[in-house]
């Protein structure tokens, strides 16, 4: 049988970066607030002009319903929303929200959820394969205030390392709960600045994008 | 092509009712905290003598994981867990959750949040086809207390009919939002206590569990 080889291309506000089935490390090319997609396929096509490739993923820092782009992003360039990716790249192309891909990538069976604790707080569901985005971080937490601001970037600013890793243990804890997970992975940049885990917990690690873009071609992988 | 019959058995506290697939109507006998699954057994089959299927959907009150009773039924008698259903009534069996299959019968596309409105709050988000029972309703919500002391059934009784009415708009507020579903269905016994509805909101009916339980049986309909 012949196993699809996937490019997969991981947008971030700073960089892009792309993988390929079974080449080792990744590339990584510059992004920024100018960047539209058309430019995107022209640069992703000068760097991997030697890379061969049958499908490819997509990974988009905004939101992506029913593998369709739902909103122009926010720190990049216009004209992402019905662009035609798979016409332009000349290849099934397959989108899904960049913490998804993430989640996606670092799921081992079974209920996982995923939290991305970055500026914000991104928060995914991965059950029996099927991926589930949410935006749980806005629900209220504590005197008023939701679980972005306390345990994403500017309420670790605020209360410190100790405090703020002291509510990411409960956090998770109330969220393993009320989503019926197993257990947790966490990623995003302020992982590292927690020096102990959580109970059911793991660290998440960024190469995982690149599995969960490979992944979204296996056929019992949903992402609804 | 044969369209299957399916056998709808919904578990309740006090009674169970019985569906079957063209048959108008529905068939109650009782429960009760006697009532173990063998006992259940012999009942359908002596209220079902002549009625045709070929298969058999089974709303359970209590956690279904993956197809299978996960813990005994609160007010119910014991012996669920690993009761094997499909042999002692001799037709292929599909478990689910009871709020998860009126949930599924509610369903009409894209992403529905379906909010049980009784003595407790149930959670059941259902996305692209896919059933995702959730448990959030121990969340915290507001001074320190949960969704559910706030719109379940003693919130009611607490804050009165009003005061709790204002509180499930912004419930179902937030919760469209966390969940990222396009419209709520509000089921449970308390939804008659509602005279408006929030919007984006529709209510329930008891019948769309058996709804529900049919649907179990479509091909592209999975519960994780």
């Amino acid at each position: 049988m012949h196993v699809k080889k996937v490019l997969v291309i991981d947008i971030g506000g700073s960089n892009i970066k792309l993988f390929v089935t079974g080449r080792p490390g990744r590339l990584k090319i510059p992004s920024g607030p100018a960047l539209t997609p058309r430019r995107l396929v022209q640069e992703v096509k000068k760097a991997t002009v030697d890379w061969r490739y049958d499908v490819v993923s997509i990974g988009y820092p905004g939101p992506v319903v029913r593998g369709k782009i739902a909103a122009e992003p926010v720190n990049l360039g216009s004209g992402w929303v019905r662009f035609n990716f798979a016409r332009s790249l000349g290849r099934p192309v397959r989108l899904i929200n960049d913490a998804a891909m993430q989640a996606l990538g670092s799921y081992r069976g079974r209920s996982m959820l995923f939290l991305g604790l970055g500026t914000g707080l991104g928060t995914t569901l991965v059950r029996g394969g099927v991926v589930v985005p949410l935006e749980a971080a806005h629900l209220p937490y504590r005197n008023g205030k939701s679980y972005e601001e306390f345990i994403g970037e500017a309420g670790m600013l605020r209360m410190g390392r100790k405090k703020w890793g002291e509510h990411v243990f409960i956090v998770v804890d109330l969220m393993l709960a009320a989503f019926v997970a197993d257990y947790a992975v966490l990623g995003g940049g302020n992982v590292r600045l927690l020096e102990e885990l959580p109970p059911r917990t793991r660290r998440g690690k960024n190469a995982n994008a690149f599995r969960g873009g490979e992944r979204l071609w296996v056929n019992d992988i949903v992402c609804v």
